[in-house]
């Protein structure tokens, strides 16, 4: 019998009514076209963020009295620190949570802002993880897993469960893995009560090991896990998280990290809503035609706590990738009024300069010349091209122009 | 008799069902504290990114067959642009745009994306103006007002309607106020079933034309309008809109336009939404203390689209006011090995380098000595003072940190 059962998570559901959002499923008319309509589960929109304190609160919701006495434990540097720390919040329960040194301090700020006792230890999540062990044995507190726990899978389910309520014609869900967690509660949420219904997952491609688990047929681990996606940088997935990804997952596919970054400036631009690495991944897979499914697409957006300065980077990137900004490298005669002369080309075009660099020392030009950066926003690629053609007409040398 | 009866929201609503978003009613914990509870009706994650299609197809519902054959035509730089599109598409008519010519390629996209025929014309939105009631004569197609219409006040009317349904003990409800539309239907809607309920309107300090004219007893025109939240930069009520605030809003405050980006910044990096600038200004009015209502209070996020270029300035903006992002400019040795140590000192601190900008010309210091600008990211203020007194204690003259 699975360790997990339909039952456990219609029980989560019920347990989690009034204390969770049931987040909306948003269509996106952007990510459809004539074979697919796509929705959003927003679960960025999720109390904490993201949707582990579904997990969290079904797990704490089931401890004894004298279990809860002591305490939860967890260890994270990401969305499962808040999770548990609102969890135990609302059971009035104490918890800790044992952060990495390194942990940014807006995560820390609001894991400490659902009241939990924050004990930063160690320089990674694996010397955070053993800290945790460490405390959890000298006070008797509950470790609650971020994945690999019946009760949390089961809480995750739950999401499944708002899916299939409100759209029962639906035709694919597609859920970012990590540890698994999300994806196994979805999985028997959806499969057991609508087995037609495909269930996908994405990873990311610098962090494939459920994929790599399910490919070799037994539980391996990466030696190392890269990607923007940090919340589900997972090198090992877990046993009960690889057995029921094995029993009921239909696929799981792969994204990079351009691929993802294309997929959180989409969702901001044009979806309205903000979702970190990790949430994008399934948005990801459907913008590059990883899932080969018509219909009713639901993809889980399974969080949205990226730092403000990520998501700056990741926005500068697509915005060059998309022609709407570029480094322009020239050079103009070091004389009054040539840089003046230049701008007013330039502005005829309607560019607009966000920056100049200006360097009379440039080894690579001719004495009396001087080396030139131009930062421009333009509309799109074919903008950019008729400011390089406007420049190169009116004799500028294009040296450089950096749309990527 | 009013223009605008509580009958024809009711209608107006009738009419929308399964035609906008009932958008979801989000609570915010980070926006609310022990006097009030704060919950944003995201309206822009409405079609089209903002309410306005609510009113364009409230309006459009209602044209007789010969005015259907005839088409409509609205002039929009913005959000009413999408919506009369989206709205005219869903009846089959013919919509004509005028959009001003400097209109971002993205909203020019966006409206003939939805079917309608975009036609450039002058300079700014009066040029624009004019140029669509030309063309209303010659065609007879039917205009679509942004604002000053009883039908298009009746369709907005619904988002108030939304709002009581799901929360029957709101104690507020805060809405921007550019040509008054939105909240006249707001106002209607929510004083007519619930007089307890307070209606309050926000303005841009840079446009504050419906303030000014209900202070004046008369509609005003302002010189101009100045303000980041272009949507609701709007010189003269109209006497419609003008009537229906006179007789139901409780008050009307202003924000500027720093307020303004700290809301914006506040919805991304926070409650996980994009609000563009007219969108913002209901939470900007909560978070500056400009409402002084307890209890529960809904603010109208009005809309989302917002240019990313714009957004990155405003976070940009927001970083540097947090102490996140600042300017640090310092000397050093023009010595080999003078700025490698210089990095050490910084990267000692946790802050992050963003750029380097290294100048042995500067006329500020002396021969021998170089200038130099880095670009931090750094937690907070704190940090950063860190950051700064380290340098300090490490005998580098701090010329100018602008944290701004």
């Amino acid at each position: 019998m699975d360790q997990v059962t339909l039952g456990m998570v219609l029980e989560a559901r019920e347990r989690l009514k009034n204390v969770v959002r049931r987040t909306d499923l948003v269509p996106s008319k952007i990510l459809s076209n004539e074979k697919r309509e796509v929705y959003l589960k927003t679960e960025c929109l999720q109390h904490t963020g993201s949707f582990k304190v579904r997990g969290a609160y079904n797990k704490i919701s089931q401890l004894s009295p004298d279990e809860l006495k002591c305490g939860v434990i967890a260890s994270s540097a990401g969305n499962h620190a808040q999770g548990v720390a609102l969890a135990a919040q609302t059971f009035g329960v104490k918890a800790t949570i044992v952060m990495p040194e390194g942990a940014p301090l807006a995560k820390v700020a609001a894991t400490r802002g659902y009241g939990a006792e924050v004990v930063l230890s160690g320089a990674v999540y694996d010397d955070a993880y053993a800290k945790a062990m460490a405390i959890q044995k000298e006070t008797g507190a509950t470790f609650v897993h971020p994945f690999n726990d019946p009760l949390v899978i089961a809480g995750q389910g739950s999401v499944g469960l708002e899916i299939m309520d409100e759209m029962p014609d639906l035709n694919a869900v597609v859920v970012p893995v990590g540890g698994g967690g999300l994806i196994s509660g979805v999985a028997i949420a959806v499969k057991l009560l609508h087995p037609q219904v495909k269930v996908i997952g994405v990873q990311a491609s610098g962090a494939p090991s459920m994929l790599t688990s399910l490919r070799e047929e037994k539980i391996t681990s990466l030696a190392s896990a890269n990607t923007i996606a940090d919340g589900i940088a997972v090198k090992t997935p877990g046993d009960l998280t690889y057995d029921i990804c094995r029993k009921y997952v239909d696929e799981i596919v792969t994204v990079d990290d351009d691929e993802i970054a294309a997929a959180i400036l989409t969702l901001l631009e044009k979806c309205k809503i903000v979702a970190e690495g990790a949430g994008a991944v399934s948005v990801a897979a459907v913008m590059h035609g990883k899932i080969n499914v018509e219909g009713k697409i639901a993809c889980v957006v399974s969080g949205g706590n990226i730092d403000v300065t990520t998501l700056q980077r990741i926005m500068d990137k697509g915005l060059i990738k998309s022609g709407r900004l570029a480094k322009v490298n020239t050079v103009i005669e070091d004389r009054p009024g040539r840089l003046s002369k230049l701008l007013a080309v330039v502005s005829q075009t309607g560019a607009n300069v966000v920056s100049i660099q200006h360097d009379r020392t440039n080894l690579d030009v001719g004495i009396g010349m001087s080396f030139l950066e131009l930062t421009l926003e333009t509309n799109d690629s074919d903008h950019l091209s008729r400011v390089l053609k406007q420049m190169s007409d009116n004799g500028y040398q294009i040296l450089n122009a950096k749309s990527h």
